[in-house]
């Protein structure tokens, strides 16, 4: 691929959009000219890409139409701002705030469906890649569509902190200092403490108890699964883990499950890692810093045919974010060359 | 009460039989004489009870003919070899190892049916303390038989590492010293990092692929809640906290859920804490130290009225384990008196 494009990373000095640009880098993606832009308070840092630093710009500064695709990786009030006065301006917009509805903004998982964005053509278009939790959880279950007919899905999703950004990481390990070497504790960004602690919510529920980030995941899971009425239960916690979210997944299926045929089906399936029944990945140990959703303790229920348990671990800031985004930038750009 | 009663407590060097000697005292149980036995390792140490040092014996060569109680808190192995001769020498035992069925010891959690116990008289007998994950889910589904018709049960229990002894707890304190002083870690008595990371299994899976606690917790629910044939999925993970379980928990209804009636019978319930919506229990800030168990995050599903997430957290050690066993003791005692 001879051709190049120009990009733009909004959000370029957090986690995930620095790890955006390493992605970028990684994989080769042609890029032209890159832009890293940020809120005004972090314009002015720079990041490294291919050997320089990029200077970081002001995203209110900065003229879309410089750009074929931006990757933002803000929050969502900076997605609302300018997502689309860039694809108004000719970019195509890849969100990865969760600031628009699925009429809005697609979410896409190449593995799953890369579909809706063939013989897009070239015009510019608004994406999105989903939450890592949808992501991870939608990776595992949706080669299993063909092979069982789930009833309904019941989730626990352990998030790390990082999950957060940069002061979630360090907030974590600092709590974790203070703690072992006897110090008093004085909870700051968390709203109680983190460190040895498990909180059972990650942000602010409504006023029937849910999370935004359980909406969330309820949503993007009957969009990518393309099962628009399937029941979901999803609770978000947080646990004291730097980088990688793992889950909990119990299926509820019409008809018994076949355990060796989920496991076969796993086993082939594109972006997941099935790990030996008897074994099991761990976040630290296997998912972070990988590009797949690993999957372990497969098992049906006790005394229950018709119940499929599984556990899964994604590197939350990689496949569960930056590395989805720029897959969906891959699978767009082929229509442009 | 002016009668007392000569008690034994085996494996009391370890962490829960440590707190059944405390729980005693705190609770002005009505002790004459204190044996405390352990393995021979252990014999020779010496435990506080009442400001005195009680010194640790050998359990082989203790004669439980000189106690009328004795609660067994060392493993399943020392209850298999002691408890029915025990029981047979005319010393009720009261076993928290999970040795037994519940055909041989029925499991008691005294809010739940301490009925079972009634005019059962002063004939020794063996009774079961029910592991602390079962324990703790029970006592906050048992009050909802009556309100709600529950067809399955989803937990997801969060265990601490004061579950696996003071090995554990120590283990976890290490490898979180040493990764914070950046030193290469070598896991010791988990089988991989446990600091910062969530472990899939603890224990051993069978060829199923269930641990031998979500076994016992599956039965132990299914036997404290009267409910038999009751479909509870159960996975088991182990989280870097040192004290405290925690438990997400998912029930499927017949008929729709009333979330405020759930609430009500909650909030008078025995043995629990509810604990108000957008506020949330964690077993740092709450949980430990504690004797109930605290529910919060209670709300329907998400578009589905017929389901019912809770969130649970209970001092695994005190109410999941050594503060039951004694109240089921002061049960047994009223019979004698």
């Amino acid at each position: 691929m001879s051709q190049s494009f120009d990009i733009a990373v909004v959000g370029a000095t957090g986690t995930v959009g620095e790890t955006v640009v390493q992605v970028l880098e990684e994989r080769n993606f042609p890029v032209g000219n890159l832009y890293l832009l940020a809120s005004i308070e972090s314009a002015g840092h720079s990041v490294p890409f291919r050997g320089k630093n990029v200077r970081v710009r002001e995203v209110d500064e900065f003229d879309f139409r410089t750009v074929r695709m931006a990757f933002f990786a803000a929050g969502p009030a900076v997605s609302r701002s300018h997502a689309e006065k860039a694809v108004a301006a000719g970019c195509t917009v890849i969100d990865l705030s969760g600031a628009f509805t699925s009429a809005q903004a697609p979410n896409i998982v190449p593995e799953i469906n890369a579909t809706l964005l063939h013989s897009r053509g070239v015009a510019p278009c608004l994406v999105a890649s989903p939450s890592a939790s949808a992501t991870a959880v939608a990776l595992a279950l949706a080669p299993l569509r063909g092979l069982i007919d789930i009833q309904s899905v019941t989730v626990t999703a352990c998030l790390a902190v990082s999950a957060l950004g940069r002061e979630g990481v360090s907030e974590l390990a600092r709590q974790t200092t203070e703690l072992l070497n006897v110090r008093p504790l004085e909870a700051r960004f968390f709203d109680r403490q983190m460190a040895f602690n498990l909180l059972a919510q990650v942000g602010t529920p409504d006023a029937s108890g849910h999370l935004p980030l359980e909406r969330r995941l309820v949503e993007e899971l009957r969009e990518l699964l393309a099962l628009p009425s399937l029941k979901v239960s999803a609770t978000c916690i947080q646990v004291p883990v730097f980088f990688g979210d793992s889950f909990t997944v119990a299926l509820r299926t019409a008809g018994a499950v076949d355990v060796a045929a989920v496991n076969a089906v796993l086993e082939s399936a594109e972006g997941v890692e099935l790990v030996d029944a008897g074994d099991y990945p761990t976040p630290v140990g296997d998912a972070v810093g990988q590009d797949v959703v690993y999957v372990g303790r497969v098992r049906a229920g006790t005394d229950d045919s018709e119940q499929l348990n599984l556990w899964l671990t994604s590197d939350n800031v990689r496949k569960g974010a930056a590395l989805n985004a720029v897959q969906v930038g891959e699978l767009l750009i082929k229509d442009y060359v």
